[in-house]
């Protein structure tokens, strides 16, 4: 059994139910999307397949297209002023960009958090998009807005290689990729992103929305007028 | 298959099963729980049965148990000081007592808000405990924390009833029970709940924790040092 978790063998459909419908599974997944449990460093090991099914199963997608609509309607009933000020702030990993491949060797969160690894990974520069946030990304820059991304990736190692990554799956024409500079190193998510969307509220913008699978992308000060949670049941970033 | 709906009649749990399983209700109700989704009428007409599935089905259950089994671990690293001034706050409505068997009624969230037939029902003092918060709620006591209970009730027609209502279901020992009274009439729960928040604190009260099933239960002002949002697919309260 614990042999078969670690490999990853490919498993039949109706396997894969079974493991999404665990009943403790399924709550501590809510637990943690809802910030019940905070802090948490790896997924509870009788949940790693049910995470898996999760993720690779549709559930994941169906969950983030839904959301997506959902920010589609409040957009659409935002009247894009002509000043050039009125923006949006995305988050880049796993909200922009996809780290589901990576995951899979981690075996989707039951792994401690691995920086060295993940920077390595980072580095290659092929995350995918994830699809239904390309899509709002797209009517963002269509209806207007700057949109500002914001990343606690480390800017002198990972600069280049972001935006590079960001370009080739299609993200273009947004105002300004944000990314953590030395002043920054070793703050919380929750501090840094604080202080970005600080300096862009005094340079006058409105953060009309604010889209990551953190909370503390979405906690803290100055977070705009309304904020989307995106689900990562894989990984917690304080 | 709408009458079958309105009607209730008992369904075999196989059926309930695939009712809970359907991928967009999953997606509403984690979208609702992590307020992607604001300001809600009423559940979506598709998912009425998943709702109820989730409901009586034995998830509901699962849910709650597994954060109250949080939020007594994080109890049992407070050091509760003798000053008497150590404090939870608890919200009343389908926190502390279970209105399940009146939205039964009202298609578990699929009928809107109802205020002259809630009332008329609160007004009976017979909803239930739910089980793990009177559990929380037994230790908090023993632990001699303040308990407060603030809820968006009206003082004066349903204060004694939900005295007791609370008593009668186990609930002694409270410090306060805080009902809204005139001068919060028609405010939302944000703001009121903020207020008398605010009031603990000036008398000195270190709120510990706040628990309740709705957002703005744990959103506004002096929020408490941390905050646990219970599950509540049936209704929105802004």
């Amino acid at each position: 059994m614990s042999t078969k978790l670690v490999n990853h063998s490919p498993r039949p459909i109706g396997d894969r139910l079974v493991e999404f419908s665990s009943s403790y599974c399924l709550s501590w997944r809510l637990a943690v999307e809802t910030n019940n449990i905070k802090g948490w460093r790896t997924v509870p090991i009788q949940c790693l397949r049910h995470v898996e099914a999760y993720i690779l199963g549709g559930q994941y997608d169906s969950d983030l297209n839904l959301i997506v609509d959902q920010i589609s309607s409040y957009i659409d009933a935002i009247d894009v002023s002509d000043d050039g000020l009125d923006a949006w702030v995305l988050d880049v990993d796993d909200t922009c960009l996809s780290n589901i491949f990576y995951y899979e060797g981690k075996r989707f969160g039951g792994d401690p958090y691995d920086p060295h690894a993940f920077k390595e990974w980072a580095s290659r520069g092929i995350c995918p998009a994830i699809p239904p946030i390309l899509r709002l990304f797209v009517k963002l820059i269509q209806r207007r807005f700057k949109v500002f991304l914001i990343s606690g990736r480390d800017e002198t190692t990972l600069g280049q290689t972001t935006l590079y990554n960001l370009h080739f799956q299609g993200f273009f024409g947004f105002e300004r990729l944000i990314l953590r500079n030395e002043a920054y190193k070793g703050q919380s998510g929750i501090i840094y992103k604080s202080e970005m969307r600080r300096k862009l509220m005094e340079e006058g913008y409105r953060i009309w929305g604010n889209v990551g699978d953190q909370w503390s992308d979405l906690h803290g000060q100055f977070v705009g007028n309304t904020t989307f949670k995106l689900p990562n049941p894989m990984y917690f970033v304080p």
